[in-house]
């Protein structure tokens, strides 16, 4: 049976995100308690993909997940799911909220209710959690004296949990959104919808100025977009970085196949982790002159200058 | 009497990034709970300055500072200190390693010494807590059951608070260094030293194709050296990014000056987060067409041609 | 008297673009053998202004007027003047089309008849001469044995000299036209109109890779459109090139100025030719970006920065 | 038997670079009266070759040369020949320098002699002729009352002649050289030698702003030197240009290919001019990063990307 991992516990936005992409109903839903668990299982071959959390439109990229994917075996990118993110205040039943004295959080969903907290409980103490879903589970499961006395979690986490909703919608941002991604070991590329993305790392071959800037033309003169860039540190030392890219297309793309050719030239290492359909369904705009079509009429032409005669 | 506010309580990295800054001795150090808290301190005129955490070699930027910087009130970095890190595991004395089950620390502490753990401490659990000194502290406040049998803190913390040293060095990366930066309310710039960095934060105008190409040509285009890009999300919408960047340089050169000329021009915005001393001391390099006297020299020709007669 | 030489004899298409230029009626107008000539007479004071040719639709730049504003005693151009170039050819009077065996004109003029020629006096032989008036001057002029039949010139020349028009509109392209620009010593700028020119000429530092890419950027960084490029040998060895360029601005323009002082720092030298209002008449578009008053906005806001307390 | 036509008539520079290319030796050379007329007669098939003069070191590119090379039928460049340019002044014997009141001579000549004729005889008139070698020849031929009295060309054409030479090495420019191309109808490319050039021709799908910026690019980013750009109206409209180009390296160089695969798609019109040998013979230096094995690899590389599983 086909099996999948995800970030739990059960409750948490991944699972919600897992439920949402449609190839993964019926099969067996695996929860780990890190990023790093589920995609160490998925490179054992004890499951057959790993839904992960990569980017939060407020809290920005996911650390854990970016450098996960930088190294270690091969793993590639296979579908995005976006889940808009919905917090919660959550309690025993029967704690008013004028009682609230320590709330239970992942330190993310703290981020992004601080505001809220500010306004509606300013003295209330933060205790750090797991996940979101691990301070609903363990405000349920708790004795008589627990560290916090409400969670901050997904709707699903309180109900599942029995937690009585003492606030709905705190978050500070009501347009926050969190990026999923499917992980799977390298096997058949997904198929090319025209709204496709593809997920780059980029290693320079050395930090001299204006390095970051030659990597950036070998999109933009292939006529590229560039969805998302996050400097990641190499680990190596202080200020040495490399780079985790979302461009627009698809690695069967022509455009998209010369940038590659450019990049793994010029760059230490290009590590690549997908082409996969965007989650926003919008086909990428392609100009004219970087169509599959101009490349095959530009390679028709060399072809027979190289063949003159 | 000057005060500093540092991210606390006693024994973080910070406090030690705020005792190796030589202006702050003799001057009052007031902990606190988190970024966001000592840049309100500052912001209200409570403390003089604030040291924060901005960057770690093997973590990354720090978010919190990122964003408190790049929104609210203007501040700027004044300094920045450079504190290698060293974790140990501390316990109560008495406690064998093998008889850790649990351990308390920082989400960025543990995702430092992962390895380790993996090796030594494979089935142990890990507890989050608010700092690694918040877990030396708690470890050592806590009654008959402690949520958790040993923290992952520095060398000072444990002592600070009588643990006993169960293992030292166990970080993953011995080289990891932490970046701290002073921060105060805009005042007085500092000097030039010759080995400046200015930071700035940099708002799109939108998010069109090559945007980010286009900033960074305003440094390439006046010999401009970068030494640290973060994106960071604006929290408008996924996709929406600013630019916090460290260049090398100080606002007083005359080719920083052009570059936040350019750069103010095209941006919706730029945050000018200021011009320090850069903790390594080494000089920058400037190439003869981009020092002060090539600038002088240029302008003193064009105030010719625009007044011939 | 205000006395401006021209390239002559009288007749030319210079003497045309000279009469057509406002501010020159009722000055004195003395014809020059040559471009050089006159420009020396120019830098010897001898006359106020000069009237040359710069650029034809179809044959490109003039050498003789890029070189000689390019070297020796400074000069500027004030004005430019567009001129419709119309062919005829012409003879003594009673000669017939038929008979004609030889044509005499200049090189350039010939090379834009030459399918004329080549359909309608195919057999015809070709004689150089200095200008397009001097073969209708030396026509008129001859003996009994003329060295051509019929010269290709300017209508007014053929009247000028008595000669009968065999064949009108002879250009093989009817919409050719010369820019001629009327050069003076250095003083007062012409005025900014909104829709003014710049003339440069660039000497790269070195001949290194790329070199040409990076002047360029200059302009772009600014915002400011290249309207004119002609690479000419700096004649120190082959391969040195300079380049002489008309930008699209006045050098009071704020984004003009700045692009100036980038050229004047990266390149071994700048020679500023001037800037004067297009004959086009058609305004600039500027970029609300590189607008004056952005300029100005940014300049304000560093000013601040640059003085914080 | 092989014919190889050139600009002539016997006695010109062109010649000379005939005779110094090897494989003409004992071929049959025709001399024509034009660029055009050799170019016509090779595209006819009438020759099997022809030489014409493409780049003077002192005057500049060949208009007529680089215009015919432009359009028309496809014509291909094969070798490259460099010569020295000496001028001499010669007479018929018995003419002193002192009595020399004309001199006769192609305007391209007469303007590398200026500097000698101001010093040496500032009363002399310049008469025009087609080419050095026919100032020589007019002179040997006239009869008893010469248009002028003396010709500027080269020693050959004067002792060709039987003229004296009244004066050597009078070039302004003692290291000027001509560049000259031996071009052939499409057929076998030359072989790689390590050491090649590429010409082409560049038009412009339209005239934006940075056109030329884009077009620059495509080089730079594979690492490609450009040894030549020439701009040349298109002949349209004042304002249009096409861009003749020399790059460093041989259309099977990969890097060179990409980057006119790259131009074909962003132009309106690349027109591919030949690949040779340079008469310099220096090899390209070309980096690590843009060789033909770096591009295998990639190729390589992109290739298992493209067929995962």
């Amino acid at each position: 049976m086909t099996t999948y991992a995800y970030l739990g516990p059960e409750g948490t936005f991944t699972q919600m995100a897992l439920d949402a992409w449609a190839p993964a109903r019926g099969a067996e839903h695996r929860p780990c308690g890190s990023v790093d668990q589920a995609l160490t299982l998925l490179r054992a071959g004890e499951v057959d993909g790993a839904m992960v959390p990569i980017e939060n439109s407020v809290e920005g990229g996911v650390s854990a997940t970016l450098d996960a994917l930088a190294s270690g075996d091969p793993l590639v990118v296979v579908a995005e799911v976006l889940v808009p993110i919905t917090f919660v205040l959550a309690a025993r039943p029967g704690m008013p909220l004028g009682q609230v004295r320590a709330v239970g959080t992942h330190s993310h969903a703290w981020a992004q209710v601080r505001g809220w907290m500010e306004s509606n409980l300013p003295d209330a103490v933060y205790v750090p959690t797991l996940s979101t879903a691990a301070a609903a589970e363990g405000l349920a499961a708790q004795g008589g004296s627990p560290a916090y006395d409400a969670a901050v979690c997904a709707p699903v986490a309180a109900s599942n949990h029995g937690l009585e909703i003492l606030a709905e919608g705190i978050g500070d941002n009501a347009a926050a959104v969190t990026r999923f991604v499917l992980v799977a070991r390298p096997g058949d590329l997904p198929e090319r919808t025209g709204a496709d993305k593809t997920t780059l790392v980029l290693f320079q071959r050395d930090d001299h100025a204006g390095g970051l800037l030659e990597l950036l033309e070998q999109f933009s003169v292939r006529g590229i977009n560039m969805s998302r860039l996050e400097s990641r540190p190499t680990k190596e030392s202080m200020g040495s970085y490399c780079f985790s890219i979302d461009i627009e297309g698809h690695v069967l793309d022509e455009r998209v196949g010369e940038a590659l050719l450019g990049l793994k030239r010029v760059c230490a290492d290009v590590r690549f982790l997908g082409s996969y359909p965007a989650a926003h369904g919008t086909a990428v705009q392609v100009s004219p002159v970087t169509t599959d079509a101009a490349f095959a009429d530009a390679r028709a032409w060399l072809r027979d200058l190289r063949t003159l005669t």
